[in-house]
């Protein structure tokens, strides 16, 4: 899966991924009315909102960018109707010919880790039938367990040529308070990204990069570039561009020299590109022309930033 | 809710949390046979055995103990029937007087945390009505993100009067690789263990304890003993007991002197006593007695143990 992102990104020749994590005031009134008229204020209603939001998302930028990442919270937190709603939006996005990383931060310990990895990115077995629930392309993983939480998602990942991305140094302003300590000198995350490297030397993919990839914010943009000379082969998948402050400048050194190795994700910049300033013109019913044209501005300026270095 | 967890245990007289982590291979071969005639080898027939057998257990030892702790992984893994079984589960448990701890591990930053926090614990708005969706009344939540992760939890267990239990040392064999860092010659559990007193400070029940608790393995006494003295007025939920090695003589320090302050939970051991040398004489029909007699062996060899201390 990591060769068909690679090759998403050399076809579309844009690194960018559109993080699908819609709330519901993001979601133009047309669009939530017709689906409450059809299915009441329920958590369904919600559901309903949120999938026909993001279709008209996907289809305005699924010839621009390689890849989503739906951001599994903003449906989990309405219930069972909203993670159907999760999972029609992952099919979807694939049917369209996008990789799907589902934001997941999953992680947890042998059996249970497994189990995730099991829901998310490979098939479950009922008697004699087995079924995917969930195929996702990617996951994320929380690394806080170590390697007993890791592991069971590497079998899977092997087994169904699946991926995931392990959250190395997050985007967040208090992501130092842990991920930053030093220990024997050198920062959390960079043991981490140790052991990612280390994780992900046994899938490689034919591309050259293996399918253990790294979550590393574009806020620490320093911190990118260190972690990028640790884990040479590994895909760096970083949020924080856009609303969370990051910048095509700040990019450069997540990117190899080939312009590979990373993903950079936008979403609120995006998905809500319509309520802001400058995509005001587009209205609210504009919504999905006008996250094409925040995908445009973006790949212009991590473009520019690239040619620049 | 950390008072209804000190209530539960004072009146049953017993700190046992029992582990509702369903696999298929545990549920008795008549239970599985009648989900599957109704609803045949699918997501949904896994759902509906494993309602049917966490019924038949919580049935059995809902008079014994104060809490149970379903790991939504083993649900999520059968996709959203899985999880409608997770909400169905907790509804039940709840309606028996039960305690119900989500172990979820959930995670992420700003928004994205709130969204599980209102999810699991508190209520999403949807146009001009709430739902409750999930409706623990405890989660788990991993730090690995700081206090940008963890204070939406915060906010919304101040508004619903629910709690969560951080990960700080977990029971798995390679918990250390990150958790026992030395950071200034202090494990990195240690400081998350500070920062979880700290972040509990403001939410104290009228029992004295936080609605702000902790898991630490029971793998690990003597960090055990050690993290109770960091976090005197956190409630420690202590996995690890029984399957994962841990036994009452290694649980007496995770304890205050007033014998309350922790939780123990064990899965396999009970749910799954059935499958056990000491249990085989219940059959795979009496599971459920199996799991009630385990339970008060359980109880017994913690209290004994709290006695010789």
């Amino acid at each position: 899966m990591i060769d068909q992102l690679v090759a998403n990104i050399k076809k579309k020749g844009n690194p960018i991924v559109v993080g699908l994590d819609p709330m519901l005031s993001y979601i133009p009134e047309t669009i939530k009315a017709k689906a409450f008229a059809e299915c009441g204020e329920t958590l369904e209603g919600a559901a309903e909102a949120i999938c026909q939001y993001n279709k008209g998302l996907v289809d305005a930028v699924a010839d621009l960018v390689p890849a989503v990442k739906p951001q599994i919270a903003m449906y989990e937190q309405f219930g069972v109707p909203g993670l159907l709603a999760f999972q029609k939006t992952v099919a979807y996005c694939k049917a369209k010919g996008l990789v799907v990383i589902g934001d997941v931060k999953r992680g947890d310990i042998g059996s249970t880790s497994e189990a995730y990895a099991v829901g998310h990115l490979g098939n479950v077995q009922v008697g004699s039938k087995t079924y995917a629930p969930f195929d996702e392309d990617f996951a994320t993983v929380n690394p806080y367990l170590g390697s007993d939480g890791v592991k069971p998602f590497l079998k899977v990942c092997a087994a169904n040529d699946r991926g995931i991305f392990v959250l190395v140094k997050t985007s967040n302003p208090s992501s130092g308070e842990f991920q930053d300590r030093l220990i024997d000198g050198k920062p959390l995350y960079e043991i981490v990204g140790e052991k990612v490297r280390e994780w992900g030397e046994e899938l490689l993919g034919e591309c050259g990069y293996s399918k253990v990839g790294a979550v590393v914010g574009a806020t620490y943009p320093e911190m990118g570039e260190r972690l990028r000379k640790i884990m040479p082969k590994t895909y760096i998948l970083v949020p924080g561009y856009g609303a969370q402050g990051g910048k095509g400048k700040d990019l450069v050194h997540f990117f190899n020299e080939d312009g590979l190795g990373a993903v950079v994700n936008s979403s609120r910049g995006i998905i809500a590109a319509w309520k802001q300033e400058a995509y005001t013109s587009f209205g609210e019913d504009g919504y999905a022309d006008a996250a094409r044209a925040a995908v445009l501005a973006m790949k212009e300026d991590i473009e520019s930033a690239l040619a620049g270095r």
